[in-house]
């Protein structure tokens, strides 16, 4: 019987640990997989030959909880594979007798999984992309997990700064930058917050459009002309119309460490609005919040997280390789639907960018049918398991 | 009868309006009390008589809404008064049969309940502060509402941040950086991400304490060197040797807009340690995330945010005036504290710092009682409600 082994990589998500619930749950509960190892950092634990024995590793509860334990319980990488790479891995994973690799990742990953996967054909060993990224940016799938939960950190996050910067009497701007640099999914995902009696964001600028700092500024000053206290979402990685990001201009340094570096496109704006307009200017990153706030998952997100990693083995029992797990949706309300498994080939190394649909004809909001696409994925409340009134997390010794 | 008034001021919490709601439920249940009116943005609205009348605003569900809203519901302000402002305040409240005045806020609304005392006896009126602050800098209470919730939250967002930070195999430094800029309690508390398994931050940095620069890279070093990756808590506040703040060299802007603005005292060190050393650097700013968080907020904070804005209006009718309402801690596990009403005189325009048991000797990290002091203010979780799986915020019509 040959054994099996999975890998976490890209940037961190909420939900990541809860596909390799999943994959393991499944792994336990079928007859034809040996043992499940977890490669440790992705791809660099099969270079180096460091894998977990993951049977041994996770007791029931470690499973359950991992559910709720944000970013990569085996540690993620960010690597690209050459040929000599690809021998070593085949190597190690012959060493270990695995006959299915299952790959949890983005668009980075899926390249790797695309590699891997024709070689793998020569050595009768599977291989199999599951899909996580904040970005929503993978093709082949209709959302990604870890996309959900984080589009409900954005928008409970826009509603509660909104409380807080409309709570003074005074003109001001508060800007809100939003991971994304190519593809808006998660910066349009701000619009959400527009429910339940708020009515920010009030802009949102995608980097699907060309950003122009003239038109920013003139919805800016008409927006507080009528609302005094605004709240703008921007994607990090806006554009102006020869392709430049709007963060470029911006460094910030000092004479006593002599260095300059690049600010964000928040505090560029931010400075853009300051000569413009004599209010308070404010700028926000969600930075990492964003991608690890595993307190504020999403129900669906999470299940279907799970589920999609439950039905990649059962994929590999199936005897498919070469592919992406993806979800097709079926229905958006109630929402409904249905997990395939797609060829990599034409998945890796593409980026699904939001869509002209989804963008209003000004390039500073989002439509209806956004809202229609995302709203259902941030349903429903998760209550992670807490010790001490603070978040009790799996941690995986090194 | 007499009337009452309410108001709101300085920098917004998750739990200034679960004091309002304790103040409107006790007012209703008292039959020494008229009508009770809500000053929008606070002493603001005294002195443009925009009052709220809150008997009829608030139906009971609202007042149970309150208790989760963050920020603050009838409005903030900050403003300093003066002999002209203070005589046209107490036109207004005689304009409308004011008895007391109730003022929830933090280091300068105090202030302004110190100055309105003197005078409201010649008009037979009550003044009565009730603390509120994140900086948990009042004294006169051994802590304020607020607090306990914006440490909950900072110590949540460290934990998750760190999972995020330590999947990757390589060297990195993260700095979070807290409210605080003269007391570094919220600081400090990031320390209570330390359980749980979690072993961040590994250092903290408070306003306290002198920061040195040639210090704090070789703590840095020290620590990467053990643990590859770390995460480091300073105060948006810490200063050098010579009282300046460190982020006072930084500044960002470009050609161009042509100013220049300063960062934070995170970006300032982010880039110090970049040139010291050669791993990746990041900076996370909290910003109003910690102090608006509702949806996180401290079932211990609350409940006494609640009750200590009850026993304000208890205390008025006990004839209490030139107070604010404090609480004495009685014990720590389990934590019990009482609510008394402490003279206004030798409160305001103090500050309350870290006490020097509360800090380490080396200035870069908190002791453990501090720990026994902050831990009990976090505890319990409160579910607030949701709607479209987004907080259901009660917010004022304008």
């Amino acid at each position: 019987m040959k054994n099996a082994v999975v890998g976490q990589s890209g940037g961190p998500t909420a939900v990541i640990n809860a596909t390799l619930s999943g994959i393991v749950e499944q792994c336990r509960a079928s007859d034809k997989i040996g043992t499940l190892y977890g490669a440790v950092n992705g791809i660099e634990g099969l270079l180096s030959d460091n894998l977990i024995n993951l049977d041994e590793a996770l007791a029931k509860d470690d499973i359950e909880l991992l559910r709720t334990t944000p970013s990569a319980y085996l540690g993620s990488c960010r690597k690209c594979i050459n040929d000599e790479d690809l021998d070593r891995i085949f190597e190690v994973m012959e060493l270990h007798n695995i006959g299915c690799f299952f790959y949890i990742g983005g668009n980075d990953s899926m390249d790797t999984v695309a590699k891997m996967s024709e070689k793998a054909l020569h050595y009768g060993i599977q291989v199999i992309g599951v899909p996580k990224t904040v970005d929503n940016d993978l093709c082949g799938t209709d959302h990604c997990p870890g996309f959900g939960s984080a589009a409900k950190y954005v928008a409970t996050s826009i509603m509660e700064i909104t409380r807080d910067c409309t709570s003074y009497n005074t003109e001001s701007v508060t800007i809100v930058e939003i991971m994304g640099r190519n593809a808006g999914w998660l910066t349009a995902s701000s619009v959400l917050a527009r429910c339940n009696g708020n009515t920010t964001p009030d802009l949102i600028y995608l980097p699907e459009r060309f950003f122009t700092k003239e038109k920013f500024l003139t919805d800016i000053k008409n927006a507080v002309a009528k609302k005094k206290s605004i709240v703008v979402a921007i994607s990090e990685g806006i554009r102006d119309e020869k392709g430049e990001y709007i963060s470029k201009g911006t460094s910030f340094g000092n004479d006593t460490f002599g260095h300059s570096q690049l600010g964000g496109a928040g505090r560029a704006l931010e400075q853009l609005v300051k000569s413009a307009l004599s209010c308070k200017v404010r700028t926000i990153e969600l930075s990492l919040l964003q991608r690890s706030a595993a307190h504020l998952m999403s129900e669906t997100d999470m299940r279907l997280s799970v589920i999609i990693g439950q039905r990649a083995v059962v994929s590999a029992q199936q005897g498919k390789t070469a592919v992406m797990m993806a979800y097709k949706h079926t229905n958006y309300v109630p929402f409904t639907c249905e997990i395939e498994a797609v060829p990599i080939v034409g998945i890796a190394n593409r980026e699904k960018k939001v869509p002209d649909e989804f963008i209003n004809a000004e390039g500073n909001g989002v439509t209806g049918k956004f809202i229609e696409y995302a709203a259902p994925l941030i349903m429903g409340e998760v209550v992670p398991p807490t010790q001490n009134s603070l978040p009790l997390h799996l941690i995986r010794k090194s």
